[in-house]
């Protein structure tokens, strides 16, 4: 083993927002404990999103209150506005993120407001989160490139990186928001931030799979220097197939790569595997995650055999 | 566009050789019209395995016999042995491919007779090709691990490619059988292959996705100086979720990975993408690449918001 760095799971929160059909809060804490048993520490738990827009995760701070308090387990929580900050705060949760789109449009359209808004609100929110003492990530979604604009300047992502870390914020996690991102691309935009004197160590990469491309790009990140890589396990996140739909990276699949590489991640592949199983029965569908299915075959036959 | 490249497209023939319900010589001849349409000029049309292997392919005479004649497009055949090499011959065919395994109990198991019969068989067959004046590759299967014997020291797979060139082959393609290539290993066996003066110009890679990795492994091998990609349409060829079964690379997901890094393929991603469309109407349910599904749910809201 060479390298340590640390995967941050988005599942419970990136990977149920858009699943119409409403988990009860002891079935998420169930995955929430597989992943934490398979050696996941970062676990992005829920958003205090308003209920009436993602009903999935309209018990956050009821989950919250349920999660099992151990020392080395970080759990996250989105917060969209001020008003979900306040919720956050009173849940009890140590590590929030934020979110801002680097690219005007989107911002407008997701958030209803302007980007130059966005980020003067989230100095107030981050500001008050670290007289918390909270952690704080901020996502900065179209990082690489925009469904409405296109491309998204170098310059552009990293003035709003900076203008995020100069608010207090003590990691940034580049959002590949439609799934746009290459290596080219992944290399020169980090070398813009090296460039600027900001270290990769607090950046984190967030990459969709729209175009199958999410594991490549997690890799090259990784080669460039990045140490915090999103994930969700089973790759849970909207349809991959479906024009304009998320899909993410499954985990599984990324811890795999850096098991055969030797890159140590603290993560027990099989077990995260399993993790990956039980979120399927949850979910109800196939998932596009790879070795979770691979190792459901193992494991079903294997069970077949013995049996037989 | 910065870099030239060759795709070697294999759906006719390793992506279809799995498939159980046989399709037409014209069905088949349609698929590749389509392929040359968008640009693709390496194109493995079929097999001379016995017909009573591979039913699928027992027409490669026929086919081979009614493809259009066009000077920049090369079409190859597959040939497992002296018998194949033969009707091959017969054929007219100008561009043929041989098979061995690095491993020795694959090629056993694969072939039914020792890796070092392979070989020496081959020294004839290829030596009567080149007598013929037919271009050859030579796969070389497991040569990024075996699923019977693990590991296989790069120094093997470079001795097997070695003794084939000796032999007078054009081109070897290194066949990662069961996907378990990864980044690191790419990079230390192109390395290997570097170190003994062979020229990367004359190897192929031909990655296989079982975990997700193919994209990611084909894209490591082109930045380490690879020009000659194996891809299949759509990702025929297996069940990419079946335990041990192929999965190939889809070919326009790779593409489009070269169009998004300016890397010139010769290929038009949007027909690319009409021919994989066309290969999943003809194998009858979904296939695993992206960017052809992409395209088809693109078209499909176009046509709708044409009739509204």
């Amino acid at each position: 083993m060479t390298q340590a760095l640390r995967i941050h799971e988005v599942a419970p929160r990136d990977g149920l927002q858009n699943e119409t059909n409403v988990l009860s809060t002891t079935a998420k804490l169930s995955l929430i404990d597989a992943l934490i048993d398979a050696g996941v520490r970062d676990i992005e738990v829920s958003s205090f999103v308003h209920p009436r827009w993602v009903p999935q995760l309209a018990d956050a701070s009821d989950l919250i209150a349920r999660l099992p308090r151990l020392a080395d387990v970080r759990y996250w929580a989105l917060i969209p506005n001020q008003r979900g900050f306040e919720r956050a705060v009173d849940s009890g949760i140590r590590h929030i993120a934020t979110v801002v789109s680097a690219s005007d449009t989107h911002n407008r359209k997701n958030l209803n407001r302007t980007r130059r808004e966005t980020i003067a609100a989230q100095r107030e929110v981050v500001g008050a989160a670290k007289d918390e003492g909270l952690a704080v990530r901020c996502y900065v979604s179209t990082a690489f490139g925009c469904p409405f604009e296109g491309d998204v300047p170098a310059t552009t992502v990293v003035d709003v990186a900076e203008a995020l870390f100069e608010s207090g914020a003590d990691y940034v996690a580049l959002g590949d928001t439609t799934g746009l991102a290459h290596p080219v691309q992944v290399r020169s935009l980090l070398a813009a931030f090296e460039a600027r004197d900001i270290s990769l160590g607090k950046l984190a990469v967030h990459f969709h799979d729209n175009r199958g491309t999410a594991l490549l790009n997690a890799i090259t990140a990784y080669e460039s220097g990045i140490r915090i890589l999103d994930a969700s396990v089973a790759g849970m996140g909207g349809c991959p197939y479906a024009p304009g739909a998320s899909g993410n990276l499954a985990t599984e699949d990324l811890v795999g790569v850096f098991d055969a590489m030797n890159v140590d991640t603290g993560i027990s592949l099989e077990s995260l595997c399993e993790a990956g199983a039980q979120a399927e029965l949850l979910i109800g569908r196939e998932l596009p995650g790879r070795l979770h299915r691979y190792w459901m075959g193992v494991r079903e036959r294997s069970s077949e055999s013995q049996s037989a």
